[in-house]
């Protein structure tokens, strides 16, 4: 079945082959074009210290929170290049803007692949041309795949609804991969929507839904280089704004979150030769912090991970990693269940559970696993995905 | 060439099966006996919040610094196994304690292997006395064999030296394995010596050589359940005790540390699956915090762990990582070598090197890293092994 052509009104869409990657079937430039003078724009990037070129260029032309283009190569992630890496950001930028007449602040430029290359920057300016040409209101599908690294498969998703009688839509493209650990993924995240939003209002419901989500897979200080998540609003839909109160806020908002938690599934799915996501519920911790603590020590144990790719019930390995956390534990007080089966209880091994039946759950794709302390309410909940032979191949073969 | 039978003047070892694992080949039972009535004693051990009940027992026994025995089972780590786990690990001291007529504070137990099953206790009593048979000065190796799990080789050194004319030799004994990350090896380390000590030298000499060598590999709050390391140290030699200050403390504190690193390097390098030892050198860190920090994410970074593997010279990742650490860095001031060569110059790739006389070196065991922040004089080094298919293997296919 093919999937009908997304349309987001006000909105084209390029992705074409400009010449970063050597193959040339590879789409590594695309483009999100917005017809609307007045579109919101808002952003979260990477908190890494090392970022990238295009993140400091375009941390700063957010600041004004309006936008109407957004440029994004892959193939090269143009970090690690210093002030050369700079200059060809601003390039990319000023030159994307005497093309489209825009203001350059008015165009966010976005890059993922190998660190430490400088950008074609000829190539890349050439493309640009280009894409303006390929630009449609039906390539949704092809920007998706502009942004591709070592993705597996095309990352998107799409929520309508109706405020008043006015007919909205939010579009989203994403990409990752490599996440073993949530600092080695460079997550690029676009949400497109024609829905009119205050600013306040957008920036609010924007970063609560990234935090509930994209934030559990590549989260704050553990970012790579380049993560960037943007969303564009260009208010094509007529709606009247809503207040951050309104039952309207509160459908979008949870629109939004389900759109994003499921390509926070997709991205740990699609991690570097992943077979499973499993979403790691902490709770009964002192604090969140805690809670957050434990979620991160079981979701980047390798231990955890190959047991999780094995289909091995392996409880032993978790409560080790919830005893380094570094959160207030006391280990006779906590319970381990993974999916419906409660494999660990006051801090030792459940009776009546047949680890057979258990690894037999987790053949599944989609694993669940809660871990309570037993203490207090604090929670935090994350996704990981497993360690396996392909993460090493992947990783071990791809040569600078 | 047979290595020289490992002779520690006043003490008596024993390797046998006493039937905890399968494969009755396998050793499960170490026994290590100080003739001598005012043998000094000193330990240090896991800080993990979930820990072993044999650590529980230890650390309390071991107040008193004076001990005899230490009895060593391997196969199930009697961790996780709550009052049961305490009462079987209280049950091993005591019943050893009867056998060698000793107070039951002045014996040691230890246990490593597989987390949440309960010891066969009375197969263990029963080995107890197979072992007290068994001891000999001369089973020093069989000692070292009884205490391995997953490990591939058995890890021992020695040291010899005089004391104004008194001869005295330290050995060491050690297991690992399970080294992706620090915090996954069930790390036991029994090192005996002839000296004679003053307590208070014994336990700074001890605690300052761990901290240099196996702390760096299986660090603080990153310890398995079961970590142990300790010291027996009989007099037997008839030398003075000697002042922290002197002359001997130093010969003895650069031989001691000299053998644990040697032990740190052999645990790294049978990490499961591994093929290599990297030693990472931080330095121009704005403080050791820091540098710690930054040691410690290049050395857990499972991109970094895959690219040694693959003998791929990827500095990018080795920069991403240095910039999630949480320490303070100016990207432009990071210089990072592989070996002699210098490949990252003020943030980025360096010119003159190539890539390929980089990788060659790579494919040595051991191999060393230096990151120069640029900032301050903060220093900090720790050991990492590689991230193998071996490794995947091992893990995944280890079931519960």
């Amino acid at each position: 079945m093919a999937p009908k052509k997304i349309i987001i009104p006000g909105f084209q869409f390029a992705g074409i082959h400009c010449g970063i990657k050597d193959d040339p079937r590879k789409k590594d430039l695309t483009l999100i074009y917005s017809e609307e003078l007045e579109t919101l724009i808002d952003g979260v990037f990477t908190k890494n210290r090392v970022c990238a070129a295009p993140v400091e260029v375009c941390r700063k032309s957010i600041r004004q929170g309006k936008g109407r283009l957004v440029v994004v190569n892959s193939g090269i992630a143009n970090a690690c290049t210093g002030v050369q890496g700079l200059r060809d950001a601003k390039k990319t930028q000023k030159e994307a803007a005497r093309l489209f007449k825009l203001n350059p602040d008015s165009v966010m430029v976005c890059s993922t692949g190998k660190i430490g290359d400088p950008l074609p920057i000829r190539r890349l300016l050439r493309g640009l041309k280009k894409g303006k040409r390929a630009l449609s209101g039906k390539n949704f599908l092809e920007a998706a795949k502009g942004i591709m690294t070592t993705d597996q498969f095309v990352k998107f998703g799409v929520a309508r609804g109706r405020i008043k009688g006015k007919k909205y839509i939010i579009a989203v493209m994403t990409k990752g991969a490599g996440m073993l650990r949530p600092d080695m993924a460079t997550m690029l995240t676009f949400i497109v929507t024609n829905l009119k939003f205050s600013r306040p209002v957008l920036s609010v419901l924007f970063r609560r839904a990234v935090d509930l989500t994209l934030n559990r897979v590549t989260v704050d200080g553990d970012m790579s280089t380049n993560d960037t998540v943007l969303i564009l609003a260009n208010g094509r839909a007529g709606n009247k704004p809503f207040g951050l109160m309104s039952p309207e806020a509160k459908i979008v908002e949870t629109q939004l979150t389900a759109l994003l938690t499921e390509m926070a599934k997709k991205i740990t799915l699609d991690g570097e030769g992943a077979t499973k996501c499993c979403r790691v519920q902490v709770s009964g911790a002192q604090n969140r912090a805690d809670a957050k603590k434990v979620a991160y020590a079981v979701g980047n144990s390798p231990l955890v991970k190959t047991a999780l790719f094995g289909c091995d019930p392996n409880w032993g390995r978790i409560m080790a990693a919830v005893g380094y956390s570094g959160a207030s534990v006391i280990p006779e007080k906590i319970s381990i269940h993974i999916g419906p089966y409660l494999v660990v209880r006051k801090g030792q091994k459940a009776l009546g559970h047949d680890p057979l039946v258990v690894s037999k759950y987790m053949r599944k794709k989609n694993i669940d696993m809660r871990i309570d302390l037993g203490l207090k309410s604090g929670n935090f909940h994350i996704y990981m995905s497993d360690l396996t032979y392909d993460y090493v191949h992947l990783n071990a073969e791809y040569h600078t």
